[in-house]
């Protein structure tokens, strides 16, 4: 099973900025974290709220937790939010379940980690993801 | 009352596992709770995902804990969603309110513990769960 | 770097146990961790203590957070206790700094999980941790 | 006040990583944060432990909130443990009070954020801090 190394973090968080520069997004926070939800690297632009470093955090380490993207996530929240509420309570408050948390596949397929962008709204978040994630030669799922 | 000996734990969880493998289902984790809701044991299929430990608990602790496994759980959250929210807050988040939590009966009908099954759909988990209980030969209640 | 399997998991736990009832030690509990300190299997000897769970987590879970087995967190807290009691607050108390944690390293010297065992003296618990990791042809650090 | 622009965050991270390649230590992690404590920047070089994240932010977290670098939180601790160990259940936890936490000056002497690095010896950890620091064009108070 492939890594996330440093490096390929760095392009991931890069390219997803420059997404959001392209479609001129609100300031964006980026997370990335591996297969077993630690985080890799993180940067947040300049002017996005103090605490969005927590809900791109909880954007991805749901998803990696789970094995279950944002996008997922939300469909569950909305058919049984109480279980999503539990699962959330579960990790600590570490769960946000909306799109912008990212399952990283590798070209097998295998879950190598996530990530979580915030900032814009959840459905841009996610574009940006996306765009770092195959940026840096991985397979994305929203 | 009979206790889960470690033996009865491990054939719980084997047989679990080999509902699931019968069934095709996703990788599962299984967790053994004794009357105590304490850990017995617990095991995880690879390829199951970093968090399912958390989520079998859950299912199991809330289940064990208040003497209401999963499907009764799951009936109480669709009718009055803030008691399992406050019931899970209770308990440090340690309660999923869906099936796959389930009540381990003595012959006698004694709590003697929970088992808590997840990586599939929740009907599938408990399906599991009381295949393994019923290995052990032990009464279980969804 | 290889992945410790639930059948390597199983291995090391029951190994662990043998090596305890050859000493005839007193009942033991038995946890493994994978690379990212997520739960792959435990199971808890007969007549073992309900709190035991925990503090095999936490053996294992503080070790391989920081990849610093037992051995050396004992030392560390002998030196600068506040540093490790820092770090046990750090990890939300999952860290207990004395020998049965252990780290588990692939052929090539990886880490690729960690086990932690209690229930006895520390070194005893210790000797069974190497003798489960060993038994499943893995190597370990103490 | 001056900010901590992401720009500068990048540098902070990137020259603290370049003084740990010179020095030849352990793979390091490094997080910069903000004069209200909230993560600005993070990244941690392949190799270093999973855990090192909470590490990094408890150094650099206790040292803005306190106003008080990491040498003089170890100082304080060895005088009075009892307070740091306070002060840490006080921040939950995310209070790591050796050196490696450095408060980040600008130029008129304000406090605009804290760097924590971790992975090496905290000396060393301190060190790689303040090339960072120093590389932004800012004062490091260790």
């Amino acid at each position: 099973m492939a890594e996330i190394s440093m490096n390929k973090a760095r392009t991931i968080i890069r390219k997803a900025f420059a997404k959001g520069r392209e479609l001129d997004l609100k300031p964006l926070a980026v997370i990335v974290l591996d297969a077993g939800g630690h985080v890799k690297a993180f940067e947040k632009e300049d002017g996005a709220a103090p605490g969005r470093y927590a809900i791109a955090h909880g954007k991805a380490y749901g998803s990696v937790m789970l094995g279950m993207a944002g996008t997922a996530q939300m469909a569950r929240a909305e058919q049984q939010a109480y279980f999503i509420a539990a699962a959330n309570a579960a990790y600590d408050g570490q769960l946000i379940p909306v799109p912008g948390g990212v399952l990283v596949r590798d070209k097998r397929g295998a879950i190598i980690g996530a990530v979580g962008v915030t900032g814009d709204t959840s459905e841009n978040d996610a574009l940006c993801a996306v765009a770092g994630i195959e940026a840096a030669n991985l397979l994305a799922e929203i």
